[in-house]
């Protein structure tokens, strides 16, 4: 299934399936929640789930009805339907991915029955939310989403970014994975070409990025719920240019309805 | 004790106090840390603790001696001096929030026996880090720290922090605290007027985030390792003017120092 094209003002039916029911963007944070329930049902820890996109550019998020699911509205956010307790909801892919892993991974596919593993772990799954994540959507932003030509800001992020790539090359010098030898939650990162920064200069980040694209658990959870983007990007080489054009006219619609925010560079 | 004003090129003998050594800073992150383990002292769970500071200006964060602790060269970072075993490193301030919690708090005085009510909480530790953090750092950074005066960075990162803290508020309504009636780990949030936002519009968040600054455990964490400057400030009209001055010249002596850094925004 793809993005509907409309803004539901009520709650799909797909909500109550029951299991496992998360609301994805194709991002790196609903990356790791594709990758976190592909590996678990492929070990055999939960019997699948379903997997539902939002209209974000339509602002579906700020529905009332996903504000009572995930408050930040945001991606991703998850509910879990059991048959005999109320259902239960989670936000924040960081907090997804320690909630599936406590909670289903119970044999320790992907993380650790050993304390300081699990904490180290734990460890950079917060530095990729509180660092990687918010860093390179502020680069992406910069570089590529806004009409606003801001130099100075788009190196801020860039440089930060470009730092945080070297923080997790010294991390991956002479290791296969993140955290203790095999593929974890913490493996569960993205760096995101779409933000423009190439992963040469990084080689141990880029042995590692590279290692993990092909697992077979990661091809298969990334044509779920269908091709990712980044893959029909390097397939397609109009797909970026097409991509850019239908976001520079959602952008234009937006500023052409909020003339005022449209204008706050122009001092 | 205060702020080094030497940068250490080998690990200050304290690092090897027994128990638990924090590094600091007076900062969002920094207080999470002073009032979590003042909370554990006063609750018996941990015995003492040590806080040491860190040269930032001078960047002694990026000694080998700390990138060794903190991967990620930044405040705050914990190590663990345990009798029998290795030295036991953490990073990332809602990582070690979880880790005082599930090593120390076993009574369960500032989190929960409750699965459903221990996520809860990590859920909004996990937001705090990914969303209020970085905001708030970002709405500091181009509100005070730049010379850069570039409105549409301004505003964007001030309109994301009012967002959260309107998320905040919302949450806040009809509730004493974040989660499950009690003071936790998730409460040790500090929103900070430094970032220029007034709390007045945001009744429920106010209202509790003043309850949380009177809290006896909160006023004696504020006073360590020495008093906080958000206090120092509110009692000395004229501190915040001066620490404005300091920054502006060390911001002057760094661009003189670095002049292509500077001018990243003149074209």
């Amino acid at each position: 299934m793809s993005a509907p094209t409309v803004v539901r003002t009520e709650a799909p039916a797909e909500l109550s399936n029951p299991g496992l029911v998360v609301f994805f963007g194709q991002s790196p944070n609903g990356w790791k929640m594709t990758w976190a329930l592909e590996a678990l049902k492929q070990a055999g820890a939960i019997p699948d789930y379903t997997i539902l996109e939002v209209n974000l550019t339509g602002g579906e998020q700020f529905q009332p009805w996903f504000e009572a699911i995930n408050p930040n509205c945001k991606m991703p956010a998850l509910v879990w339907n059991r048959p005999d307790k109320p259902q239960f909801k989670v936000f924040e892919s960081g907090s997804i991915l320690y909630f599936l892993a406590r909670t289903f991974d119970k044999e320790f596919k992907f993380h650790f029955d050993d304390v300081e593993l699990e904490q180290a772990m734990l460890d950079w799954i917060f530095w990729s939310q509180a660092n990687l994540g918010p860093n390179q959507g502020n680069a992406n932003f910069w570089y590529r989403y806004t009409a606003h030509l801001v130099e100075v800001a788009k190196q801020r992020y860039l440089t930060e970014t470009e730092r945080l790539y070297k923080v997790l090359d010294d991390h991956l010098e002479g290791k296969e994975y993140m955290v203790g030898g095999k593929f974890t939650y913490a493996d569960m990162i993205r760096c995101h070409f779409w933000c423009g920064i190439s992963l040469s200069p990084y080689p141990s980040l880029k042995a590692w990025h590279d290692r993990i694209e092909r697992l077979p658990i990661v091809l298969d959870a990334l044509k779920v719920p269908a091709q990712d983007l980044v893959t029909r990007i390097k397939a397609d080489p109009d797909l970026e240019r097409q991509i850019m054009e239908r976001m520079r006219k959602a952008r234009e619609e937006k500023e052409q309805a909020e003339p005022d925010r449209a204008t706050g560079d122009k001092e």
